[in-house]
């Protein structure tokens, strides 16, 4: 049996702010950061220990694995960044406010395009001064202009069935610190959780997700470490973020 | 012709409070961040990129080396962790006061634990609680219970020789975050100083130190990046840290 952690970030200026984020490379907040030291504290005093961390190239994903590891005291653990395990990319979106974008396109427009699984938000222009083409650490990526879930599930499987997967079935011992959206895909994939029901996940920020997985990297069970009261209220405020 | 830049890491609680630390992983002071943020500033003011990151096993370079790059908006670089950048082990010395030291043992012999090219302080012995042997991130390497500049130079080189040099020849551009005597190894390696010479060369806690290398690795020039009068300053401090 093996065990697998995926930790989304601590909270970001931008969750504080409720603007749309996606691939947008916004920092930690104070909050963000404790979370995250929070987070490492309680891995080790649970007894977990891993031997490789995968990020994504974006950096409230990558504060929240340093300051993890710190609380661990696993600085010196190697970290793989992939740019497969950012943020689902928000289109047009990006940097807009979700309240505001509530009250001019009602809940439920809001709604598809945070949870809809195959219907994106508005493409950016390929010109528009948000786009991250050109951005040194995409070079040789075709960065999308605009991503639903399914996309976001597209690239990232790759990077789990060809990276991840065989260092777990090689016995390393994996955490990977990601974000909503690229763990809601390995979740989804994990779990086998259909389209129209992925919806209805929300992964808190900050709190481990612990999967105990088979010889074939199937669920036998999976938990949130930590005070369950506090968890479920986390994830009730992620689901909540897109109303007026 | 490469450029290679080496930085030492910001001031650690234990430079702060003037002790022998070695091997020992204590953390950066609030002054030690800000000296490592602004050192990632600097470099990237400057107009320096970097593909990849090397670094030793102990926090206080690994937390270096994270600021700088997020000064730099690299956080997303690869970064390679090595015991063989480690500091230099200080043995039975590891924790006490450099001052006091000097007080007890004189000014000449605490500047012979410190600087001389090949006689090491007194060994910790083997069951010492602050031997590093049985720390995770050391298994499988014969951990030192003493070393002499001489014994990290021996153990420094074949990282050079084996992993850096090839990266820099590779077209990579090398940035190493490490410690006072393990930027000593590679600066008495690369300028070819003698071992009677080493002695008066003192590494400024997080300046950036630029080496212009010819095709064969040789330095065409080196200097320290940023004002000048306060990295001689800050080169002069280290030298008197072990007097009275």
């Amino acid at each position: 049996m093996y065990k697998l952690v995926l930790l989304r970030h601590g909270e970001s200026t931008w969750n504080l702010e409720n603007r749309f984020t996606g691939w947008t490379d916004v920092p930690l907040t104070a909050t963000g950061v404790a979370q995250a030291q929070a987070a490492g504290r309680l891995l080790k005093a649970e007894g977990y220990d891993f031997d490789v961390a995968y990020t994504s190239v974006l950096s409230r994903a990558i504060w929240t694995l340093w300051h993890c590891l710190d609380g661990m005291e696993r600085t010196w653990l190697p970290v793989k960044h992939h740019w497969r395990l950012n943020e689902r990319h928000y289109g047009a979106l990006q940097g807009l406010n979700k309240s505001d974008m509530a009250k001019q396109y009602g809940d439920e427009q809001v709604l598809v395009w945070r949870r809809s699984y195959d219907t994106p938000p508005p493409a950016l222009e390929a010109n528009d001064p948000r786009t991250e083409r050109g951005d040194r650490r995409y070079a040789g990526v075709d960065v999308p202009l605009t991503e639903c879930l399914k996309d976001t599930v597209a690239r990232v499987l790759p990077h789990w069935e060809g990276e991840i997967a065989p260092a777990i079935k090689a016995g390393q011992r994996v955490l990977i610190a990601a974000h909503g959206n690229s763990i809601r895909a390995l979740v989804k994939h994990l779990d086998g959780i259909a389209d129209d029901a992925i919806v209805g996940v929300n992964i808190p920020n900050g709190v481990p997700l612990v999967y105990e997985l088979d010889a074939n990297l199937k669920p036998i069970k999976s938990y949130y470490l930590g005070d369950a009261e506090a968890i479920a209220a986390a994830a009730a405020a992620v689901a909540n973020q897109g109303k007026k």
